[in-house]
């Protein structure tokens, strides 16, 4: 389907995506770049990529499809420095968490190619980071959120939904809009509060003597906070207003249940709480009907 | 080392419980009663007690070990209902998840045998409940916390401390009060937050849009919202002032975090989340030094 691969930023997600194409026999050759010369190399050793390109420039010449899996911070940077390698048939990716701020950069940074531009986020990680996590399956089974503008070419939307179906991902597009703002209320502000979590209990005298007796239930709830703070930060920042508008709807609900705790009203509290256990017994991954009616096709 | 367990509650946990004594050959006898007829009759026919009892009373009678695993709100009612069944010898315990109010319930339900009760809390668990999700290995390397207080029976204590131990578990033992400030902090608070969360995301009219996103960092930090309503009710009052109290160093954390997304102090952001992100990858579930320096011998 792709005769090559451009991929700058050899680690979890780039590495990842690179390996699920080849297993797929969706691609023929990959070529890499990271900032980190070694890094670079390394993953040329592990087999993620067949090639260590010197530059990001000279890693997307020639290539059919590029991904960009950069910190968000470093996209715009990045779309400059890739520019002149993007023919009008190249198709260009991302794999960001915010969409609205990746497509400023990239509209900025690709100037002439940004049609090329399909936004993706991909619903799948780790809290581990680096080329030697990659796996062929991170994706395989997940949502992939792709925000492609008015302007982006539509054949290239096509083929982005084809690649990622390819290696076993479910396809959903919305507008960047509404990604960023589904994605406040079920990522960055879990992040949020588990950030805000750890730090309360962390600031305690007695915090290490509590954090001693936790069991399973603070294992799962409080696993994001371990998260990368460079990443995060720059997640949060670059979505701060949905952000912090989803933080005041949590701020609400939490005053709610605390008023009904102090006044010990056992039928509302209970109320209150079999609300939020129902709705969460209910949830299963990627299986809402809701998605799937927006699914691309 | 007991000769026969009346368990009362024959649920997730009084049901691994005993199974797992008798994994360990640790008793030779389980009577058991549950206040649903069906629910102690299915007990039997699982084979997680040998005779089913038609009473509390009646399934303690002759007991050298009860262990009562009811609704923390139905504890001194059973106490009550046991207490003329309890002799000097017994070894009387608890499985719940706050311990003031629990030690209050048998001091008025017990009256002369409170002596005999040791309160405990594994720290284990499921999102699911019932007999039919009962396993001998629930506890196994899991904490249990025991709580005595003054007047309580050290031989009790003892054999306490060495049931748990012989079945699997790290028994730690703490001042009830210890023990109420420790699990609002890592228990009971995020189970609080968790209910907001969920309640707050629902609230909102894509909400279900918004679930239908939600990847494997909402389903892990969440998981804990699915619990049993009533329990979690009960658990919350029961250990209300502690819980606001780390509901509020939780606010006032979160308070900052957002002050530094307003304020796009990335550095200060950064530095924030590489706190929290530090301590958490930093915590490991029982390993803590402080933690093995209370445990008992």
């Amino acid at each position: 389907m792709f005769e090559q691969l451009g991929l700058i930023g050899c680690g979890l997600m780039g590495g990842s995506f690179a390996l699920a194409l080849k297993r797929a026999k969706l691609v023929k050759r990959v070529v890499g770049y990271s900032k980190s010369p070694s890094t670079t190399e390394r993953a040329r050793q592990l087999g993620v990529i067949d090639v260590a390109a010197p530059s990001a420039l000279l890693a997307v010449s020639g290539a059919d499809i590029v991904l960009l899996a950069v910190p968000v911070a470093a996209s715009e940077a990045t779309f400059k420095a890739i520019r002149h390698g993007i023919s009008t048939d190249t198709l260009v990716m991302d794999v960001g968490s915010t969409k609205g701020d990746v497509i400023e950069a990239a509209r900025n940074g690709l100037q002439k190619q940004f049609a090329n531009f399909v936004p993706a986020h991909p619903i799948a990680g780790k809290e581990v980071s680096g080329i030697e996590h990659a796996e062929a399956s991170l994706f395989t089974g997940r949502q992939v959120v792709l925000t492609p503008v008015k302007t982006t070419l539509r054949s290239n939307v096509q083929r982005a939904s084809q690649a990622w179906s390819g290696i076993g991902a479910n396809v959903v597009t919305m507008t960047h809009e509404a990604h960023d703002a589904a994605f406040a209320a079920v990522s960055h502000l879990p992040h949020l509060l588990a950030f805000a979590y750890l730090n309360a209990l962390t600031d305690q005298p007695q915090g290490d003597r509590f954090l001693s007796l936790a069991g399973p239930g603070f294992r799962d709830f409080s696993r994001i906070a371990a998260s990368d703070p460079v990443m995060w930060r720059d997640v949060l920042l670059a979505n701060r207003e949905q952000v912090l508008q989803q933080s005041q709807a949590f701020r609400k609900a939490l005053e709610d249940l605390e008023t009904l705790m102090t006044a010990g009203d056992l039928q509302g509290l209970e109320q209150s709480i079999a609300a939020a256990s129902k709705a969460r017994a209910a949830w299963k991954p990627n299986s809402s009907a809701d998605a799937l009616a927006q699914q691309d096709s």
